[in-house]
């Protein structure tokens, strides 16, 4: 993504990955784009695709037992998030850094980024094993998109960053199957059996996830075990109707936060997951990412396109500001949706009375939506 | 209260009280009323000196360390809270009963409410010792307004009753002092040595508390050290120009959360502490006995005025909805404010984050407004 926008900018980069690209385009990620990330492909002219195929969706249902809410994004903000899936995107991506002829290198390892070189001034270094050879690239900037265990956070001094983490209890279990949605919208569902979602990437495919503990693992779960499960935990009209078939995908995830400070290291930036982690309630993770990406990119035109020297020193600071907000925002729906092994009678009292105030109080669907479609970058 | 307004109503109440009045009215209680209980003091027509007295406040500060946010509620919600003491309160009312010749009964003590006549068509009694005599008076109902400690609640056979609880690590330290208020707004402050409130009961009487562990005792803190502990939890702009004076009363009171359900058994009805404690943060205690008050008073106008003998019993139900909701309220006030002893880094930077997201988006603004004013009965 950045790579392309700085294609458009005329500026070069040249992009590292670790896998081939026919692993990256099998990968089943994320799935629902706030209007920032949107805005930013339309940016990138990559979003053609996305235009024709996305689904833009004008609110998402909670349910709590079988209480619902349906929480207006087109109402209370005047926009909407767009279902299309990070896979789609990727491929989209892909597409266009082929026409314009950018350099990607796949299946490239054991990376190193010289701490020396990033404090100097006079540029850095990025030394890489590629097809059997050691190369390096000499460079101005390195942007650290390299997910969470990739090598660019570790090459901050250990002394030099700040690491917060919060881990939850449980994971989540989905599947991604061949059938219609239940639903046109998203649901969000508190049970008492603890929470599901029912999401989408169109109108043949349907993705759902179950909370489920961190000792299950994905053979313990049959597809029609699954489907029994879904059908309790999400409200009863939509289990009637819901249409099950085989799984083509199923995974488990655990669910955690962490955030390292700061985002940037003299000529190092981290983005997305090599600086956080979210919890997936609230689809807060590509869409962080993506707003690091747009806060990045501002940063490189104004030193390239304005020459402005200190453009690139404030991008940890902006950053992290929103990432922080999104951090929040998928902690309060994480705690809002889930049983936790140790939620007891008065927890779980006002976890109903916040769903109960979210269907009563319409502030307080106005800040849900306006969180959920994304904060302003 | 319930007196009061049931002799407006043409209701024929006895209020039977523990303590003497001279007790009752030397008691420092709650000071901030919510608009709904502004108007049913003035239903019950005892708001002539609240009218003249009492303090609209039209916001409050929050701060976190030196980041301030003012929360409008005049803006948001279009109404304000009445400073104005519950000791004023009383006195108020009681002039008002003794002007109407109303019966109260004070220094009453071993109340008892007979199960049996609870559970009966035939009205109920309750049976107390007062100035040496055994008496037992005949009503068709009896409103359970003794307080936590009180038998009413107790009077609820323990298998027809469940009982929700959060306890927290902390006390609050109060003093009152004739000195002017630090601020002519409340200020609710979490800063790095915990929390502090800087509230009010007129120009030349304040009231401050300080997050205090619950292992503390008043004669711990001396004045001296209960300025200087306030100093330092306070914005710096508020700490400079604060006046200090010799504290008039000091306390230290426990934190906890607590809901009896159902609210109502037979002919009793549980109102005020007698059914429900929240944390102070917020000032929901007074504030919700009253909402219990309106719904009882409500149903007692059905049941008298209109002959609808089912009116009785929809209290529980109804009172409870907002309960649950002042319990929501004043949780995340409690935890939005207070540092916990199990506070981690990740968990301060999202109250952080949670002040700056109120800062920032006007919904929550307005959500904290409305719910700080007084959710609509």
């Amino acid at each position: 993504m950045l790579g392309q926008l700085c294609h458009q900018a005329g500026i070069d980069a040249i992009v590292l990955e670790r896998r081939s690209r026919k692993h990256v385009l099998s990968r089943i990620r994320a799935g629902v784009l706030e209007q920032g990330f949107v805005d930013l492909l339309q940016e990138a002219k990559v979003a053609t695709r996305m235009d024709t195929e996305g689904y833009p969706h004008d609110g998402t249902v909670i349910s709590f037992e079988d209480m619902e809410v349906r929480v207006d994004f087109r109402k209370h903000t005047g926009t909407s998030v767009m279902v299309y899936g990070q896979t789609e995107v990727t491929r989209d991506l892909y597409e266009a850094r082929d026409q314009t002829g950018g350099l990607t290198l796949h299946d490239v390892d054991e990376v190193e980024l010289g701490n020396a070189a990033l404090d100097g001034d006079e540029g850095c270094t990025v030394s890489f094993t590629h097809d059997g050879q050691r190369k390096t690239i000499e460079c101005d900037y390195i942007a650290g998109c390299d997910g969470f265990h990739g090598p660019s956070r570790r090459a901050i001094p250990a002394e030099k960053r700040k690491e917060f983490e919060r881990v939850y209890p449980f994971g989540w279990l989905g599947i991604l199957s061949e059938t219609p949605p239940a639903h046109h919208e998203l649901i969000y569902a508190n049970s008492e059996r603890g929470f599901a979602l029912c999401s989408m990437r169109n109108e043949r495919l349907s993705r759902y996830y179950l909370q489920a503990p961190l000792t299950d693992r994905v053979e313990d779960w049959s597809d029609d075990a699954f489907w029994a499960e879904l059908k309790r935990r999400i409200p009863s009209r939509i289990a009637e109707t819901l249409v099950t078939g085989p799984s083509i995908e199923k995974s488990i995830a655990p669910l955690r936060g962490f955030v390292c400070e700061p985002m940037q290291y003299g000529r190092l930036f981290l983005a997305g997951d090599a600086a956080h982690i979210v919890p997936p309630t609230g689809a807060k993770g590509l869409n962080t990412a993506a707003s690091d990406i747009h806060y990045l990119f501002e940063a490189l035109k104004a030193r390239y396109q304005e020459r402005d020297a200190a453009a690139m020193g404030g991008y940890s600071e902006r950053a992290l500001a929103r990432v922080w907000k999104t951090q929040r925002f998928s902690w309060w729906m994480t705690k809002l949706l889930h049983r936790f092994p140790d939620t007891d009678p008065y927890e779980l009292r006002i976890q109903r009375a916040e769903i109960e105030h979210l269907a009563t109080v319409e502030s307080a669907q106005q800040t849900m939506a306006i969180n959920y479609v994304g904060l302003p970058y």
